[in-house]
C-alpha cells in the first residue's frame, strides 16, 4: 500500500493542528484502518484521526463535510462485511479511545458509554452490579460499532439484538452537528424513532460517539449443556420444539460436525465430533431446574447423546469461550484460510428445510464450510473456507453464497442476521427488500447525508 | 358541523365510481371520522371511504396525491391524542373493513394481520393455539393503529410494546406506491430499519395496511393480585424494587386512591380506596410460585395490605376488564367532563420523585386528576377532568400537563410513553428532542412526503 495520502492539503493541515500526534497519515496505520476479518481486499483511509470525545468527532466531519471529503468510522476493525473499508478514500475516525463508561445506573438497568467502549470491557466494568449486558457477538466489538451493525450474537434468543438494546444515542451528523436520539425512557411515542434508524445505518448516516444500553439482572442460576445429535434433522427439531414450546433459553447454538473437529482442534476439547447443540439457562433455581427438564426431556426424544451439563463457571466460561473462538478455530482447518462468511436468517419454521437445502448444495460445490448458528433466532453461518489468491475457488464460493441468500430471502427471511449489509450484500438489497422500499431507504440517505460523504458505498447498491 | 365537503369534484368522481357506496360526505360520517377520546375539538375530513383491500388504499391515496389533497387512515377512533383530526381537511381512509387475520403461524409465533384487524378479534381468533398477543392499549384499538402509534398497555414491561412486536408491515407510500418492510427473519441487518420507522409515525410517512406481529405463548400459569399500599410511595417503592430484582412481572399497574373510587362506582368492585398495584404473574407453576412469594413479600415490607390473589380465569379477566375500563371510569366521575390524558415516562430511579413532585402540583392547581399508570415502565398518566366550555379551566388543566411534560423530559423521560403526538404534544418535541433531532425528523418526513399530505399537522410542529 504506497498510495500518497489524497486528502486536501489545507484539510490535512488543519487536522494536524488540531489532533497533533492522534493524527495518522503512515502507510501501517492506514492500512490497519482499511481492513476488517472478512474476505475483502484492503482498502485503506487516506488518514486516521484518534478521537478522544463527541465534539472531536463533530469536529472532524464538519471539516470533512466542508471539504466534501469521506468519513469513515472505526472501532475494533472485526467487520466481516467489509464496512471500514475506505472504497473511496476519506477520513477514518478511530474511537477506540473514546472507551470510557460514562454511567451504570443499577436502579435503571442502563448504562450510558462511549462508542468505543467493547463488550467485554462494559461487562468487567458491571462486575459486582449483579448486572450484565448480554449481546456478545464473536468479537470484543465496540458497542458503538455493534450498534451502527445492529449486531447480536449467542444471546439474542432471550435479550434481543443492539436494536431492543440500545435506548439513544448521541451521533454525529454529517454535517458536524451533535444529536441525541431517545431519552432513558423505557418506552416512548414521541416522534420517528431516530435511535432505531441510526442502530444498523453502518455509519451511513452519521458516527454514533456514545450510546445508552439497557443491562440486564445477572440470573440467579445459570446451567450449560452440550448435547450431541445424530445428525442435524434431529438437533434443529429440537430447537424448533424449544422455541415452540416457549422455554425461555438464553442461548441455543448449533455447530455441526466439522465445526466441532474445528473446535477440537483449536480449543483443547474433546467433544464429540457429531451436530452438537450448546444451550444455556438462565433463571431462578427453580425455574432452571424445570427447564432442564423439559429440555433434556426433548433432546432425548430427538436422539440427543452425550446431554453433559456446566454448572460450574468455570466449565461454562470454557465452553462458551470455544463456542466464542469457533470462528478462529474454523478459519484454522485451513492454514491461511479466509472465510466467506454467510449469515442468513429464516423464520424457524423453515429453519430444518434451508439448512438441509443448503448442506445439499455445499456437498455437490465441493466447497468447505462448518455451520454455525444461533439457531434460536432462525440464523446460522457458513464459514466458506477460501485461499486468498485461488479465484476459482473464491468464484465457486460467492456464487454458493448468492445461492444461499437468495434461498433465505425466499423464504421470507433475511440475507444478513446480525453482520450487516457493508460492501459485499449490497447485491441481495433489492431481492430482500424490493425497489419501492429500497427507493425509502435511498431517500433518507439522500435527505441526511446529501454529499454521501458518510461511509460512502456501503449498504445501499451503487 | 355543516361545511361541505372541499374536495376537488373530479376527485370525488373518481373517488365514487371506484368505491361507490363505499364514499361518504355525510355530515354524520365525516363527523364521526373527525373525532376521537381526546378533548380535542373534532375536525371532520371533506369525504370518507372504506378501503378493503391494500390495493385500494394505495388507489385512493394516488389519487388524492395527484390532486394534492390530505389523507388521513382512521381505525377506530380510540386515539388519545386527536390523531385523526383533519385539520387541513382531506379524505379519510376508513380500514376497519380490512379486518382479516391473513395468516396465523403457530410454528414461528407471529401473525400477519389488516390494519383494521383488533387486538381483542386477533386475540380471539388465536383462541385454541396457544399463543396470544399481548400488548393492550385500554381500548380495543386497531391493530393498524397501534402500530402507527406505537402503542402499549399493561404487558410492555414483559412484552414490550408495538416497536418489538411487529416485524414487518405493508405500507402504502405519499405517492400510492406499496412497500414492505421487514422479513419475516426474527432479526436482521440489512439496511435501515424502516418498519421501526413507520411504527410510530403516526400516519405522517405513509399508511400501514398490513403487519406480522409476534405473538407469545400462552403462560402455564398465571396468577394476578391485587395489593392496596397507605400511600403512593409505598407503591412505587415495591414497583421499583420489582423491577430491580428483576422479577419478570407481566404486568404491574398503579392506581391511585381516586382511580379505584372511579372503579368500586363503574365496574361494581369493591377495592379499598387507597393506592394500588395490580400485579400479573407469567411462567411456570413453579416460576410463578416463586415469583409470588418474592413479591408478596416486597409488598410487605412496604405495608402493602388485602393482598389478594385471583387464580380463576373469570376473577382475573374481571379485574383486568376493570383496570382497562378506567379510563371511562375516571371520566364517569364527573358527569359529562372529558379528560386531558397525559403520558409522561420517566426512568424507573426518577418515578417516585415525579409523581410526588406531579402530585404537589396537582394539590396546588386545584384540578381534580386520577393517576394510573404502567409503573413497570416508568410511565402513567393523569387523567384531568375538564368541562367542555369551562375555557378557565381547559387552561388550567392544559398549564398543568404541560409542567408535567416538561418535568418528565427534564428528568431524561418523554413527554408521551404510549398514546403518540398527534395535534396536542407537538409543542414538546424541541424540547424532548432538541432542535438538531427534530430537523433530521423533518428532513425525513420531507424525503418521503414532500407535499406533506399524510396526516398533515401531526407529530412535528409547524
Amino acid at each position: 500500500m504506497n498510495r500518497p495520502s489524497q486528502l486536501p492539503q489545507p484539510l490535512l493541515a488543519v487536522l494536524a493542528a488540531r489532533f497533533g500526534e492522534r493524527l495518522s497519515t503512515s502507510a501501517a496505520v492506514r492500512e490497519h484502518h482499511g481492513k476488517d476479518e472478512s474476505s475483502h481486499a484492503p482498502m485503506p483511509p487516506d488518514a486516521v484521526i484518534f478521537a478522544r470525545s463527541t465534539e472531536e468527532v463533530a469536529a472532524a466531519v464538519g471539516l470533512c463535510h466542508e471539504y466534501k471529503v469521506p468519513v469513515i468510522a472505526f472501532g475494533t476493525g472485526t467487520s466481516l462485511e467489509g464496512h471500514l473499508l475506505a472504497v473511496h478514500g476519506g477520513l477514518s475516525i478511530d474511537l477506540s479511545q473514546m472507551n470510557r463508561v460514562l454511567a451504570i445506573r443499577p436502579e435503571d438497568l442502563d448504562a450510558t458509554v462511549e462508542a468505543g467502549v467493547t463488550r467485554k470491557a462494559l461487562n468487567a466494568a458491571l462486575h459486582d452490579t449483579g448486572l450484565f449486558f448480554p449481546i456478545d457477538p464473536g468479537a470484543d466489538a465496540s458497542l458503538g460499532g455493534m450498534a451502527a451493525t445492529r449486531a447480536s450474537g449467542t444471546n439474542a434468543v432471550r435479550y434481543g439484538t443492539m436494536r431492543e438494546n440500545t435506548f439513544g444515542a448521541t451521533v454525529v451528523l454529517p454535517d458536524g452537528r451533535v444529536i441525541r436520539t431517545g431519552t432513558r425512557a423505557r418506552k416512548s411515542s414521541a416522534g420517528y424513532d431516530l435511535t432505531r434508524l441510526f442502530v444498523g445505518s453502518e455509519g451511513t448516516l452519521g458516527i454514533i460517539t456514545e450510546l445508552t444500553v439497557r443491562l440486564h439482572p445477572l440470573p440467579e442460576a445459570i446451567a450449560s449443556a452440550v448435547c450431541a445429535f445424530p445428525d442435524i434433522a434431529a438437533a434443529v427439531d429440537t430447537v424448533i420444539q424449544t422455541i415452540q414450546l416457549g422455554i425461555p433459553v438464553a442461548r441455543i447454538e448449533l455447530l455441526d460436525a466439522l465445526s466441532i473437529t474445528a473446535i477440537n482442534r483449536y480449543s483443547k476439547t474433546s467433544l464429540r465430533e457429531t451436530p452438537t447443540l450448546f444451550f444455556e439457562l438462565h433463571g431462578s433455581p427453580a425455574g432452571v431446574a424445570e427447564q432442564t427438564e423439559t429440555l433434556q426431556a426433548l433432546a432425548a426424544e430427538h436422539g440427543g447423546m452425550d446431554f453433559e451439563w456446566a454448572d460450574r463457571p468455570e466449565d461454562r466460561s470454557r465452553l462458551w469461550q470455544a463456542r466464542h473462538d469457533a470462528y478462529y478455530a474454523c478459519l484454522n482447518l485451513q492454514p491461511g484460510a479466509r472465510s466467506i462468511t454467510t449469515d442468513v436468517c429464516v423464520p424457524i419454521s423453515r429453519l430444518a428445510d434451508c439448512i438441509a437445502a443448503t448442506r445439499a448444495d455445499l456437498e455437490a460445490s465441493g466447497l468447505v464450510a462448518p455451520l454455525l448458528g444461533h439457531v434460536g433466532d432462525g440464523n446460522f453461518h457458513m464459514l466458506i473456507l477460501v485461499q486468498p489468491g485461488d479465484a476459482a475457488m473464491l468464484d465457486k464460493a460467492q456464487a454458493f453464497a448468492q445461492r444461499l441468500a437468495e434461498r433465505a430471502i425466499a423464504m421470507d427471511g433475511t440475507c444478513t442476521g446480525e453482520h450487516g449489509i457493508g460492501l459485499g450484500k449490497r447485491k441481495y438489497m433489492p431481492l430482500e427488500h424490493g425497489d419501492g422500499a429500497l427507493s425509502v431507504m435511498r431517500a433518507i440517505k439522500q435527505a441526511i447525508d446529501p454529499d454521501n460523504l458518510m461511509n460512502p458505498g456501503k449498504v445501499l447498491p451503487d
